[in-house]
Order: C-alpha cells, then structure tokens, then sequence
C-alpha cells in the first residue's frame, strides 16, 4: 500500500507521500512516490501516487522524457498551458499504461492513483486526483484535500484539524500526525516521509525535503501526540451511568 | 458495514455496537446487532455480529432456539461449559450458515464475523473473534480489543488512549469517541449505538443501553472531542523549516 496526501491551503499547496512498496509483506523497499517538474517563474507541478509500481513508474518516465523530447513537448507537463491540461495529458498517459500492461494479465493489478498539484502562470494553485481509468477531480473548498493508498486511520485528524488558513508548519505537523497514525496501524506504509510545500503565486518549489524515522521533530510529535491524545481525552467529562437505563 | 467493539479491561468487559444495515446507501435500515444470553449467577454471553444481515440473525436465532429446545441443549450457549466450548459451537453454526446460503451463490456475500465475550462459573472472562470459516482468536495482554466491521477510522484513538485499568466509564467515553470519528467518516455506520458492560465474576449484565443520536452525552463527547483535539494538536511544537534542506 501506500499513504499520499495534498492539502489546498490558502497559501499554497503541501503534499506529503511515505516510501514504502510492498509484494507480500517480505519484500519491502524504499521508493520515492512524489515527483516535481518546475520551470522556475512559469510553472510547478508535484505527483505523487498510489498503485502499482511498475505503472506508476512508467508513468514518470513517459511524462518526464516528455519534457525532454523536442518532438513531444506539446504533450509535455512544461507545454501544457493549463493544470488542468496537465491533469488530462497524466491521466491519459495512465489510462494507456494500465491498459497496455493489463493485456497479458489482470487489470486491477497493474491499477494506480495519482495525486497532483501545482501552478501555472495565469491561474491558481490546482490539486487534482486521477483515477486508473484517467478521468479526475479537484479539490475545493468543500473538499480541501486529498488522500490515496491507505487512507482511513489518518483521516479523522485531518478532517477535525485542517483548517485552510493554517501555516505551512502547522499543515506539516498535521500531515505528521496523520501519517504516524496510519504508520502505527498498518505496515504497510512506512518511513521515510518526503515533503514538498509549494507557496502561491511564488512559481518554484518553496521547500522539498525528507523526514526520516530518525528526524528529532518527527520523535517529538509522534511521542507527544500519544500524551496530547490522552490529556485531550481526559479534558472530556467522564461518562455517568446514573441516566442510562440499567438492566441489573 | 458495521463497527462493534469488545474491550477486555481488568474489571471486566465492555461491547459496543452500531445498529445501521445497508444494502446500497439508498436501503439503510435499523438492527440490533448485540444479544446477550446469561444465566444469572452461572454466566453471561454477549454476541455483537458484523456481516450479511441474513447470516448474522440467523446465527443468533439457531443459538437462541438451542437454548430453549431441552432435547439441543447439549449444543447450547446455556450448557456450555466453558466460553472456550461456547465459542466453538458458535463458530460451527456460522460455518454450517454460510456453507448452506453458499449453495445458492457467492460464499463472500453471506460472510460475517462475530464477537463474542462472556463469563462463565470457574474460568475468567473470555473475549473472542469468530471468523466466517468458524476458527476464532482469543484477546489476551497483547491485543486486549477485537474490533469488526469499519475498523480503520475508530482504531488510532484505542490504540493510543486503551489502559486494561480503565473505569467502565471512561471505557465508555473511549468507545463513544472511537465510534463517533467512524460515524464522521463512514455512511454505513450509524446511531444508535448499543452497549452492554460486564463486571468481572458478578454473573450478570452490568449494564445494558441504548446511546442515541440526541443522547446528552454523546454530544458533548462528539463536539468536545474536535475541540480537545485542536487543544491537542497545538500543543505540540511547530514545525520549522531551519532544519530542513531547503531547494529554493
């Protein structure tokens, strides 16, 4: 499995993704799930995915030699005059890998989920998620962000603590939490986390990085989350069962 | 889907149960899916079921008659002498339902899971997870809660704030908030919510109760709960991007 979320914020766009790939539970590796292409003052755009890893990593070759072939640049994430042009280009080229791959095999295997963000000079800050089948949705106000991979243990902390003025530390914190919480639960999403925070309007990466299990603030806020929890839930009064009906 | 609860706590046990069915979001209707069976005195069963509706009342109904029937009950909850020998007879019948419904069609749709705790004269409490293939495990020190059905959501808060120590209320205000961010999350769970708590060698239900929606307590537990999270979450230390390896 795999964990990836994009937050919309007001000030830009934070997306964090784990490292973790799995076949069974005995052969684990380490591999990055998130890409960015910029052109400094023009345009940004960060991928992230969930799926299977060959498709998946098709998916960034094709897109990036795109980007390098003179003869497909109209085609290109760097050509592209909208993001959501090149939401359509990437999920039609994902479209085309899982159909390619799945003619000797079955299709839900070769199956992947894109997260993708970013900027192009003339609009705002667009996040999008694409499905297997190539089609997509977009984040708005009502649904600011957007998860994939194993989503459920990290969602509640998200849904009770984003809040789309919040800082960029602040929704890193938040990201932290949520992904040390699905870290505890399930094995299959695993450390290190990579981050990329994309601030509007400013048209090139603002910060790009990597959170190792080993990071000392990353041990600060998966420890003090434990604590926070416990004193947060002590705060709440304690159940009576003077009012309930009791059958003793 | 479903959510049911069994923690084993040192005083005893507590079940909770969501009561939502739904085939498709637009059939959803209401069950009970706790029963309870006790011998005042001798011993008390709690099952909480998660699964086709059909197997599930199946299961309790076959389990109630053996009960009532003088020449079954060798087979029966009732007779039973342990809740080891409960279990297995438990797990026999869901077996035997499941294999006869699968005649007609897919073994997966007629699947479903059990929770089953109790206390019988001469042993402790017992608390265990039946699978539809009628195996089961056993909760001990380790893993001291089993959960069924829409796990994911509601597991991170018990696995951070369980204590085997707890007060039977604050059980209750764990579970209710473990339940109250599944039923934030996810359509096929829902209010009411069914509880049943048993106090170690007392040999009879403790209590037994029905939480609804309006439910006094629910609500302050259900708001003051987002609000102790935000406190939570600010406590911990910001993020700051000194230490990172920044790109601009």
């Amino acid at each position: 499995m795999t964990y990836c979320v994009g937050l919309m914020l007001d000030r830009g766009i934070v997306m964090m993704s784990d490292t973790r790939t799995n076949a069974g539970v005995d052969n684990i590796s380490i591999f990055k799930k998130m890409t960015t292409w910029q052109v400094p003052g023009e345009r940004v755009v960060t991928l992230m995915s969930a799926g299977n890893l060959a498709t998946t990593q098709a998916l960034v070759s094709i897109l990036d030699e795109r980007t390098k072939a003179p003869g497909e640049r109209k085609s290109s994430l760097l050509d592209a005059p909208s993001m959501f042009q090149v939401a359509t280009l990437t999920g039609n080229a994902l479209r085309r890998i899982i159909k390619d791959s799945s003619q000797a095999g079955n299709r839900s295997t070769f199956t992947a989920t894109i997260l993708l963000g970013g900027q192009i000079q003339g609009s705002s800050p667009r996040l999008f998620k694409i499905y297997p089948e190539g089609n997509f949705i977009e984040a708005g106000e009502d649904t600011p962000f957007f998860q994939t991979g194993e989503t459920k243990y990290g969602k509640p902390i998200l849904v009770r603590a984003y809040d789309p003025d919040m800082s960029f530390e602040a929704a890193i914190k938040l990201l932290i939490v949520s992904f040390d919480s699905t870290i505890k639960a399930n094995l299959s999403v695993g450390m290190p986390l990579d981050v990329t925070v994309y601030e509007k309007d400013s048209f090139r990466v603002t910060h790009e990085f990597r959170i190792t299990a080993e990071d000392e603030y990353f041990t600060i806020v998966s420890n003090g989350w434990g604590a926070a929890l416990k004193v947060a839930f002590s705060s709440l009064p304690d159940f009576s069962f003077d009012d309930t009906e009791n059958v003793t």
